[in-house]
């Protein structure tokens, strides 16, 4: 075989489902490996734990709103709440650039701390690595985490059902415009920031008062909410049908998408979360999200179907309906 | 501070320690961080946890003995069997540069999963990040692994008490003096080979004859066996003196580490542990570990002393003794 990694195995979109089912699931061969999940969960004695997974490589590391270090204790944090699970304990693991500033890498330990102690997480355990100058880009960073899942929540991309109302806790594509405006270089109008949360504790709220009518929660990051909902749609074998005017968008975002080229639906978000709810609670829900600053903009954006198991549609206001696919082809490299 | 992160930051010597005491451990303020131990112990429910992570960025990433895909899986299994817990769970996130040939990813990732096999470990999540050619060399792994403490086993680096024998499984720097002459593209006579090895089955089988006379368990990697006692003789505020004509090495190896100018004592073992445990079974502990193909070559190497504490010192056969310090300067880039 003469094929090349390219960009677009990583991109969290196609490629890298194709990836992940044709050569890693089908090697490790493991029934507790969930790839459609963002974390795996196993029996250790009478506990449950929740155990997940993510490396940080986004550049530039520091950006409005966060840096690489904020960024990898909340992506693990939330892959960790996804799963209705509290994280609890986490690692990090850093391969550092020779020639990186220690003022820079202060700069990016203080976040980790600060962002930890928000999500309430302990960090336990660490290692730190270093390559010759440019055998890395300044710093990559591995965060794994451990939760507990006190409850019996049954949460998992494979169990949403017909008549799910699908929310989405905020505005899309803030974390991914301003990366993408970052790297590009452009001078866009606007306040972009990254929206990059520790989303456990809201996670928590909503499931003391609704738990047993969720049935999925996920964080929409690499590949955005179609690519997040594509996989969901997959996993539990329903159509997911969207309203494109009521998600939930900054004006200065959808401009800067326009000017970049850019779908919204695909760009990656790190502090939100799309939750499936049985429709009998979903106000309720967005009561409860709206207390939170972290879900002040949420909306109900659609809803799952029997029809068109596995994929995903969204109806203009125009009236037309359009397949909302994974993202695939133009990947944007580094975007966490 | 105008300082940067040198290639000594990573050596795990004198520098990698100080950045750690200095800035991460300032920073962090954890009371379950323990630097100086292979995986940190926490208590979730009824069951003790112990959880370990390392970044494996070896160069070159295919050697003699193994690859980086074992490697990684017997590193993180390894420092989760020398707190005397069983490795069960492990992730697996990779970072890979565009252009890295997908027949070398499958080796890969084969590798992984055959080692897994072999330590008994389940692979149960992982991530995949592709950053630009040029951005990272090749493949870069993290593995982060969970592991459950069945017996209240007290095994620590700060537990070496005045007396205890100090037992090494094998010969020192196999793993080093591969890296190091396939590094150097030096053809060197021998038949070097990494000894990249899961050790928990052998600690286990240990463990179950002589488990309340074994206070510390530590493999020498990164930094060697010189850095790691330094460690232990600096946790536990005891001396360590070593006889170096009892140090087990290969004569092939020491002709290497002698034309390479290196010190074996400094070269990382990747399947070799260090075992402090009372003399009264120190024999009946050599003779376990020569029963099994990982401990064939093990040898009582030293005794830890109340004189000098957190001192290593080492008796020549000329009757002379010298002050071994842990690894500084001259560091050994992506030895592991």
């Amino acid at each position: 075989m003469n094929e090349k990694i390219t960009l677009d195995h990583g991109s969290g979109g196609r490629a890298s489902h194709d990836l992940i089912k044709n050569l890693l699931l089908q090697v490790f061969n493991s029934k507790t490996l969930a790839p459609m999940e963002d974390s795996a969960l196993v029996q250790i004695g009478q506990e449950k734990i929740a155990f997940s997974t993510d490396s940080f490589v986004v550049d530039p590391i520091f950006f409005p709103g966060g840096n690489i270090g904020d960024l990898a204790i909340n992506g693990t944090v939330n892959d960790i709440a996804m799963r209705g699970a509290q994280p609890l304990y986490i690692s990090v693991a850093m391969i550092i650039e020779e020639g990186f500033p220690i003022s820079d890498l202060e700069k990016v330990i203080q976040s980790i701390k600060k962002s930890a102690d928000i999500a309430e997480v302990e960090i336990i355990t660490g290692d730190t690595k270093v390559v010759p100058k440019g055998k890395a880009d300044k710093i990559f960073i591995n965060t794994t985490g451990i939760g507990v899942l006190r409850q019996n929540f049954d949460i998992s991309a494979a169990n949403a059902v017909p008549g799910d109302h699908v929310i989405l806790s905020g505005t899309m594509a803030d974390h991914g415009v301003t990366i993408v405006s970052k790297q590009e270089g452009l001078q866009i109008s606007g306040n972009f920031q990254s929206d990059s949360a520790a989303l456990n504790h809201i996670i928590q709220k909503l499931l003391g008062h609704a738990q047993h009518h969720i049935h999925v929660l996920r964080d929409p990051t690499r590949g955005g909410v179609a690519t997040t909902l594509n996989e969901i749609a997959e996993s539990s074998k329903m159509g997911i049908r969207l309203k494109e005017d009521s998600l939930p968008i900054r004006n200065d975002v959808r401009g800067a998408c326009e000017l970049l080229g850019l779908d919204p639906l695909y760009l990656a978000n790190e502090g939100k979360f799309l939750i499936f709810v049985e429709p009998s609670v979903s106000e309720q829900v967005i009561q409860i999200l709206k207390e939170d600053k972290l879900g002040k903009d949420s909306q109900i954006i659609g809803q799952v179907t029997e029809e068109n198991p596995g994929k995903v549609l969204i109806d203009s206001p125009l009236g037309t309906s359009r397949l909302l696919d994974m993202l695939h082809g133009t990947p944007l490299p580094r975007i966490c």
